[in-house]
């Protein structure tokens, strides 16, 4: 299932190659990518499905596990940028957040965000897990740290602090599990003894580690 | 140095992102490949320079080093292949091998090849040290092991054992250091108490491993 077209979203397809089977669900617009780079076919179409999910149309994985993709804030990949100072920030299919239902039970995977808005802010209330965007604590993170000239939200990606981030947005949702993901290497809450860690612990959020493991 | 198209050489340069420089030397077809696939455009050009080489022709790389890239057998990329049964197996721009130079002493890197041609034979007579294909120990070696349906010969890969295999091949050419590298996971001669081997290394090749270095 993919939330995006980016290069960290899409690239490991190619690891999987060569005749393994699989199904590939995304929106037609993510698959457009797929389909416009031909290294991709290396993911023999006789055994690899592409699956095309429109958005908010949940979809049967079997084992009474349902999928349902919806629109996030966010932009397109930037190998598809056009060169212009800021690319602009919507919502449409190709970044998406996914929806994982089992019984009475919602998951929700959102691995890149530029802003929680009011239709997203509902869609989580009282969810029981959401893993959700944790790449930058604060905006200007990367270019304090000398590492790149881009803000957290010229990539398209929310911070986690402020009075606009993701831990203050999450403040009244009631989720159950809040679990940041796809942290950038320039984010200091990667340190379990930092300040910035006791600060997102301290509003509920755990922050995910290689090989973790959730059981509700 | 890209010595083709397929996903196993080109992949690794999604992972140089974002703006680190650097230059690519390959052919125009394989150059071709990447201007196909909009993924790689994640390499900004404006720091990472594309250099189109011609067969045969070699160009400084600094350093007293000297780079040329030579035309040998092999096929088109997997996901270039027409869907037949058994694509040609040519000398053109889109397989290469490289032929490194310092001072008196030459390289060369070769991670697949279909045959060792009379021409490609005295390019290697008596080179100091050969990287060579070492995919399979023999052509149907997958094929037995119930891993895939190819031979060798059909993934553009010659194999090491047999007559005309590359430690035949080899034996006359007078190669000062020979080390095998591109071994696929099914070829025995990656366990250190393998007869094959045990039989590699009786004809004098090395077999190359994680963090290798050579110092001649």
């Amino acid at each position: 299932m993919l939330t995006g077209g980016d290069v960290d979203v899409v690239a490991g397809l190619l690891t999987l190659r060569e005749r393994q089977p699989l199904a590939i669900f995304a929106t037609r617009a993510i698959h457009d990518v797929l389909d416009a780079n031909p290294i991709f076919e290396v993911l023999n179409r006789e055994v690899v499905a592409r699956e095309v999910l429109s958005l908010g149309a949940p979809v049967s994985l079997g084992c009474g596990l349902t999928l349902e993709l919806f629109a996030v804030p966010g932009k397109v990949p930037l190998y598809m940028e056009d060169g212009s100072d800021a690319p602009p920030i919507v919502a449409g299919e190709t970044t998406v957040g996914a929806k994982i239902v089992h019984g009475t039970q919602a998951l929700f995977f959102i691995p890149g965000c530029a802003a929680i808005t009011p239709d997203l802010a509902g869609r989580l209330h009282h969810a029981d897990v959401v893993f959700f965007d944790g790449t930058l604590w604060r905006d200007d993170e990367m270019i304090v740290a000398g590492l790149g000239a881009k803000t957290g939200r010229r990539m398209g990606h929310m911070s986690m602090a402020g009075q606009d981030g993701a831990i203050a947005a999450f403040h009244d949702l009631g989720v159950r599990r809040k679990v940041f993901i796809h942290m950038n290497n320039s984010n200091p809450v990667l340190l379990e003894d930092s300040p910035e860690r006791a600060e997102a612990e301290a509003a509920g959020w755990e922050v995910a580690e290689d090989g973790m493991e959730i059981v509700m």
